[in-house]
């Protein structure tokens, strides 16, 4: 474990601020908070008595699967797109996420009437695709590698002045996001520990905004799949460690790499970083799909997978697990892939 | 559609009363609310504006899925048990139910430090013996047939002098199935219909006994496999039509006749029984699962795709769903199975 430190990320006083690389503050989860009433949904938390008896603990689950286009990603696009001017949202936005975060951008330029663009590698699933012409997305395709994605993405940008919106590394994602943290203590107050997946730390970072504000002295951990750990390795050297090839997991919105924007504020409020293994991901997705019956993805589960491999982090007290999302292919669930 | 009449289930001012056989009373449904506090879950209620949107109608999920045990049985099966004398509960109950109730009276008895026996066919799959075991439960074994499974299950009353609970023909049940609609009614007061699944009528007559009172005038629907249509059959013919055969459903909670203490009370209270095809089925449970993110069994999308098939029931009202029960086999999903 690491020590914890007071958060304080951010510059205070700051001037002119761009609203994007900035690092937010309590405030701007606040601020979110405003922006994001209405269209948001207030997750449920449900606990599970069985699980806790297992476990030895009091477990807490905020259901982001329930979120508005299926995971807390909703948040964040939500807030950004709300707090563009008329004239910025009239030109459209443009993200190269594939998963979660372009079905919620999708979807919330659309509460707007605006146009947003999806920068596809072109050998991306069917599911994928579908999710954002379901939310009334445009797709451009792309190579399948990360040079070929921005070059298109700059391209259309230049192109359109689409507005351009990144998963993470962006001051108003990490500030939506911080919302999900803020309702679960209010829903939860006591609180001894919050734990949130993490890939490129938008969720997390933006949890350690809320609860060190909120419930200060709550510990704040992050979990992430043993096979994609540069936040666990991040964290532990100092410094950013970007992971140098895609990892194998099956946690598959956790396999991007932890954010410059997002590192030091985990880096000053994270607790630790616990691990999952690939075979622990799919026993807790399904302990959770079995005993709570719901629905939740692979990324999902890294956080009660990396709770059981961690017992030490469990010691009976109250842990509040966010749940991040909940869109998966039901045709090709991992505990039947094997037998397909 | 049938004419809607009054409620009058049962015979009032009744002086010595049988407490299985006798017809239950909405009275009775508020003895059963006490009895069960602090042991059943008070469900949430679910909504989803894609479903809305996709349907023009508005409704209302009572998650019975996140009941104990996985189902609304339990609220049977518990105010059944809680309302036995220690002298009776002391010695143990016995079902013949291999499903949910089965599991929610081991449960249930459990609780009491009671102990509950199940009589259970030599060929019922490992996934009930299972769920039986796990709530504590004992299974004596009988021939895959109805009578023997009588044969074996008087013999163990005889024997042991063990309490029978059944699955739905016991007016303490019915009251305990009431209680989920009198819930439903408390957290969505303005409901214009309440459409439950029918099988044995259990859930279905709870409800009426609780709606009709709580809201006089609400528009109470069954829904049924069309594969398993005896409700349907004896609703409109009048007189309780029981299935000659076991039905082929995917709707395995479905598979049994309206009972005798249930059907009078459907027949006064119910407008209509909707009826669903096996395909509708599956494409319910599955938009459920893909759209809410939460785990029901084939029974509880009976409901749902009852609806979709019959428009004229939606007429953009405000409809309440109650949905059974969430206890499904992972490993063998409905549209996965074609492809094992």
């Amino acid at each position: 474990m690491l020590p914890k430190a007071d958060v304080a990320p951010g510059s205070a006083g700051q001037e002119t601020v761009d609203p994007v690389l900035t690092p937010p503050q309590f405030d701007d989860v606040l601020k979110a908070v405003q922006r994001i009433a209405g269209y948001c949904h207030r997750t449920p938390v449900l606990s599970c008595s069985q699980i806790d008896t297992q476990l030895g603990a009091r477990l807490f689950f905020k259901c982001e699967n329930f979120q508005k286009t299926g995971a807390f990603k909703f948040r964040g696009a939500c807030n950004t797109v709300m707090s563009l001017a008329d004239q910025e949202i009239a030109r459209g936005v443009v993200t190269h996420s594939s998963g979660n975060h372009a079905a919620a951008l999708c979807h919330a330029a659309a509460l707007r009437g605006a146009r947003a663009t999806v920068v596809m590698p072109d050998n991306a699933n069917a599911v994928k695709k579908a999710a954002v012409r379901g939310y009334g997305g445009d797709i451009v395709e792309c190579a399948p590698n990360t040079l070929d994605r921005e070059r298109v993405m700059a391209q259309l940008v230049q192109q359109h002045q689409y507005v351009p919106v990144v998963p993470y590394d962006d001051a108003r994602v990490i500030a939506g996001q911080g919302t999900a943290a803020l309702e679960f203590l209010e829903q939860i107050p006591d609180l001894d520990c919050l734990i949130t997946p993490v890939g490129g730390g938008g969720l997390l970072s933006g949890t350690v905004l809320s609860a060190a504000h909120q419930r200060p002295g709550i510990e704040i951990l992050g979990a992430e799949p043993a096979a994609a750990d540069d936040s666990y390795q991040s964290l532990h050297s100092g410094r950013r460690c970007p992971l140098t090839q895609t990892p194998q997991t099956l946690a598959d919105g956790l396999r991007t790499s932890i954010g410059e924007l997002t590192f030091p504020i985990i880096q000053a409020g994270v607790r630790d970083i616990l691990l999952a293994r690939e075979e622990g991901i799919v026993q807790a997705m399904r302990l959770i799909w079995e005993r709570m019956k719901i629905v939740i993805e692979p990324s999902s589960a890294v956080a009660l997978a990396a709770l059981i491999e961690n017992p030490a982090a469990l010691a009976a007290r109250r842990i509040g697990i966010i749940l991040s999302g909940g869109n998966v292919d039901l045709d090709h669930l991992p505990w039947t892939s094997s037998t397909d």
